[in-house]
Formats: C-alpha cells, structure tokens, sequence
C-alpha cells in the first residue's frame, strides 16, 4: 500500500466544487474516474478541502491509498491524458501513511480575482469578479490588515454552516492593484465556510462607502453574520496554496507549501 | 450619417472567426446583430482584418456607417450589454466617413502565446498553444530576427490563397519567456493567409531541430510553402494591435495604435 500525495489545478466553472455529490459533477468524481482508469482500481481519495461550485483551484492536494506500483512520473503523465482540459495533475509524491490530504493541513491561501473596469475582460468569464465601479486598493489594502490575527469569525461564516469552533488565524491579507487587476490574498489555518468570499464582499462594500471605514474589529465582534457585508460571488475565488508541515509530507524540516 | 470606430476585443473559440459567412456563427454576425437591436438599424461593418477560426484578438477594429445619433460612450455601454461575454466592446470614436477599418489600416501586431510546459495549464484550455518539450527562447528570438524587413513572404502563404502581390514588410519580431509562458510577437504592414502562424511553427521545428538555425533567410528565398515549417494551431494567435495614420482617424500627427 502507498500512500501518494497529487497536486492539481482546476477551474471550477464547469464543476460543482471539489467533493462528491450526487447528481452533479464535481472535480472529485473526475479524478476519481481517471484514477481507476489509470490504476486498475477504485480508491478512496482525501482532498484538502471542500470548495464550492464554481471556486478555482491554482493548487489543490489530493491523497490517494492504492495498491498501484505506477511510478509518479508515469502517473501524472497517464493522469494528463485521462483528464479534461480544465483538471491538470501537476505533481505526485509519495507520503507517509498517515498523511491526509485534510486532516494534515497546517494553512492554506486563497486569492480572489477582480477584474476592475467599466469593460469586461472577454477572456476572464467565470475566471474573475467584474467590479465595474472605481475601487481604491490601497484603501481595501489597509482596511484587509484588521483581517490579520486570532479571532471568532463567525460573522465571516455562511449561516448555513455546522461547525462549532469559529476561532480561526489570519496571518497574512492584502490586496494588489496591477492595471485593471485587483487580486485579495488571504493566508491561514484555516477558513469557515464562505470566510474568504465574506471577507471580500465586506471589504467591497467598506470600499463604496457602505460600511464605514475601520469597521471590521467591530464586525468580527458582533459575531453575527448579518454584521458583514454579503458574499462576493464565487467565480472570483481560487485556493492559490496548501501548506503541510515538513515532516507529515515525509521530509526533514520546517512547514512547506507543497508546489 | 456618422462614421463609428468601435475597438472590440474577443476570445474566438467558439467562433468562425471575424468575417459573415453562411452556415457559420462568427463575431461580425454577432456584432451586427448587436448593433441592429441598440441602434434599430441595420447597418452594414467592417473590420480590420479576417481571423481565422479559434484566433483571438486583444484588439481588433469595426468601422459603421450609421444613421443612429445615440452617444458613442452609451454605444460602448449599450453594446456590452447585449453581447455574450467573450466579445467586449473596449471603445467607440466617431471617424471621417472615409475612415474604413480594413483599407485605413497601416499596420498590425499580432501574438502567439505557447504554454511550454510538460504538464498543461488548466485556465488556458484554446487560449494557448501547449508545447510540452523544450524550447530555447532565446534561440528563437534570436532566430525570429531574420524576418524582419521586406521581403516576398510566398514561403509564409497557405497554399490556398489567391493574393497577387505576397510582399510584406515586417517591423518587428522576437520571442520573450515569461515563467513557462512564450510570446512570439510581429509587427507589419500586413500579412498573409497564415502567415504569422507559419512562422511560429517554422520557429518551433527550428527550435526542436527540424530545420537548422539560421535557416529563414533561405526559406524566404525559396518562395515555396513547402519549404517552411508547418502552421502552428489558430488558438495560440491573437490579433494584438491595429495601427492607423492620425490623420485617417480626424486626428492631428502620425500614426498610433486606436486602443
């Protein structure tokens, strides 16, 4: 038995989200088939993360028990001619047993893509959120740093979620203008649901002057979701980096993006 | 009636290319019937250029004669409203009424961009050309040198063209590595059926040794199709720049780009 780690990239548009459901199609589901196809075998795989229908990945980890002996390199070939455009195996390593995509996670980044122009971009549908009003990211910048520390966000989690220790940290936040493109980065260890798109959305709405400016201590005080401003959509998400700690992945060392 | 320059931009994998053709869906057909439902009027357009099918352009020219008096600011609006989200109106101008896309056009700048990568990119599926082996850029840059200047292109002509005069001047050229992403890019009076895509698949059989360096300048010589490399796929090309003297535009001074 191994146990290998993949490194993949998706665009989401066409796929609803990471994890298996029923009746839709999800990244999951594809991997899995191209995986018994190139193996022999069905195997359970462990991703590092739900993400919603339609969130990108420019990296995302996925581990896989098999019996199979196909080296790694050979794998990611043979996985690169199974998989549709839009799913891309970057790498394969082989980890220890007790490795788990999920459970062994020590942070993760994500960014959000906004395309800011009066003119939509014909090349980024579905790939970036178009914000066609003017936005000060220098402002968004500053105001994102509050973001940054040890804090119940649970007015930065959808309703709907079940989870019940809301204390997440935020090492690092920020947002980057480049020409017509905005970018929102955000690291930690971990995010509620929809955290990420909350977040965003808030900051948009501090941005247009909806919210005043320096409201975001006050907004994860109130605890309270309808506290935040409302969810940016989910097209302009992407799971950027997942990092596990050295000696999970089976080397000597400190914590490492594995990329 | 108003002379309109409209400066579109569009990713063309689902289209046959720019120019009306029957049985076909193509951008002019696409913008024309845009333009019949903002402005009530049919009217007739022209472009800058044709494109092939799946060929991109990051800018690309319309001229219209019109009777319709709506600002040009509410066309471009107007515009981006009805078309699908791969084809985006950038600008609208009003032009001399001698003004025509197509004949007033003193120059282009096209782009090919390869993904030079063994393993593809999941955000770029027919937005690049995906060249899994090695490739010296530097080489090629190098390489592409040799087609600057005037010459008679007929090596750099598909077959199936009946144009008389295959003279072209070429201004600029040269290949740029960014990270696994490789721009070709040329700049010129004009260009003939395949002309840019011959020359990057030249480029690329130079590069894999299929031909030997410094072979170009004999390929030219040759003026036969048959002795230059083959036509690189359309969905690497996009149509970069179109240039226009000022004063066709109504404009005072020299030539610029219209972007």
């Amino acid at each position: 038995m191994r146990n290998l780690l993949f490194t993949i990239q998706y665009q989401g548009s066409r796929y609803h989200g990471f994890q298996v459901q029923n009746n839709a199609v999800t990244v999951a589901q594809i991997f899995q088939d191209a995986l018994e196809q190139v193996t022999g075998q069905r195997s359970d795989i462990k991703g590092c993360s739900r993400t919603d229908s339609g969130v990108h990945a420019n990296m995302f980890c996925v581990s896989v028990k098999t019996e199979s002996k196909i080296p790694c390199q050979n794998l990611v070939r043979a996985f690169n001619v199974k998989l549709p455009p839009d799913i891309s195996v970057l790498g394969c390593r082989e980890v220890p047993l007790e490795f788990h995509a999920r459970y062994s996670c020590q942070g993760k980044r994500y960014i959000y893509k906004i395309h800011n122009s009066p003119v939509r971009d014909a090349f980024s549908h579905q790939l970036v959120y178009e914000y066609p009003y003017p936005l000060d990211a220098e402002l968004l910048n500053c105001q994102a740093q509050d973001f940054v520390g040890t804090y119940d966000f649970s007015s930065f989690c959808a309703a709907k979620t079940s989870v019940k220790d809301t204390v997440r940290t935020i090492t690092a936040c920020g947002v980057e203008r480049q020409g017509d493109s905005v970018t929102f980065f955000v690291e930690g260890d971990g995010f509620l649901y929809n955290m990420v798109r909350i977040m965003v959305g808030t900051l948009l709405q501090i941005g247009a002057g909806g919210l005043p400016q320096g409201s975001i201590p006050k907004i994860i005080g109130a605890k309270s979701r309808s506290a935040a401003g409302p969810t940016a959509p989910p097209w302009g998400l992407y799971l950027d980096k997942v990092f596990y700690p050295q000696n999970q992945l089976g080397l000597p060392g400190e914590e490492q993006a594995n990329g």
